[in-house]
This record gives structure tokens, C-alpha cells and sequence, in this order.
């Protein structure tokens, strides 16, 4: 699968992130990956179950990993900050 | 699998539930339930990573799952709201 089916989870509203999937799906492609970190896992959550609930009910949730990833610290010499990360794979 | 293995996600700090975690593994049990809804989601999996990566390295994300849940409206008449829930069931 090629990163072109990704689909960020950042700070806008959930149904930017919803519209976003449901035209990937639309375009043909079988598999697309939901990801995010932080505070946005649960908007990553509620964007999911959005598409599959709402808009396209064959669509199905195929695997949910979390993680954790380290981010360079803010200031020079600083201890670097670990933020979870989750990576919800939706299937049709 | 009982319901007592089962630890709650709320505002509290995140290091609450990892105790939470830890405990019930030390007091014997096979596998933990670490359940959040809504904006708790992201809670959930900072407990869970914090578990597993800096505790218990032993511990295994075993299934992960999630959905939604109908609340019942605020008002008289008001419309239900849906709220994401997560739930992840930890092994080792």
C-alpha cells in the first residue's frame, strides 16, 4: 500500500478528515490509512467512525495499531518528548 | 474475562490509570481492559504506552477496538449526541 492513501489527523473539524476518506474511497482505492498523534488520536477515532456509521456502512475497520514516537526537544539541550500515535487501517 | 480487569479512562493524569494498570497485572491477572470514550481516547493510549514501554515490557496490545456510543440528549426533546469509544485489552 503507498502512502498516497494516508489520510493526517490534525486540528481541523472531524468532517474535513471524514470528506478526505470518503473521496479516497470514492477514487478507487481499496485500503486507506487513518493517522494520528496526540490529542488528535480521538478526532481520528470520531473521523472513523463517522465514515463508516454515516456515509459508506461497507467500509470496515482491518487493523489499529498505537505507538509512540519521540519528538526532538524544544530547546537545545532539553529532554525530548514522547507523544502516542495511533494508525487505524479502514478496508472495503 | 470479568469485568474487573477493567480500568476506566477519565480527566485524571494519565499516571493514575498507568498505576491502575500495573496493579491489577501485579495482583495477578492475564489481561487488563483499558476503556476511554471521547476526548479520554488519546488518554487511553498515552496509559497504555506508558504501560508498556516504560513498566511492563512484557505487556502486549492483544485487540483493539472501537465504536460509538448514543448518549441521551441534554434536554427534553433534544437530539441524542454520539460519542467514539476505545477499547483496548492488554495481555501478557
Amino acid at each position: 500500500m503507498t502512502e498516497n492513501n494516508a489520510v493526517l489527523i490534525g486540528r481541523k473539524p472531524v468532517m474535513n478528515y471524514v470528506l478526505a476518506c470518503i473521496t479516497l474511497f470514492h477514487s478507487g482505492v481499496e485500503e486507506v490509512n487513518v493517522k494520528a498523534r496526540g490529542r488528535a488520536i480521538s478526532r481520528a477515532v470520531d473521523a472513523v467512525e463517522v465514515v463508516r456509521r454515516r456515509f459508506l456502512p461497507d467500509v470496515k475497520v482491518k487493523n489499529i495499531n498505537i505507538g509512540t514516537q519521540k519528538l526532538a526537544p524544544f530547546e537545545e539541550g532539553g529532554t525530548p518528548t514522547n507523544v502516542s500515535t495511533i494508525e487505524i487501517t479502514l478496508t472495503r
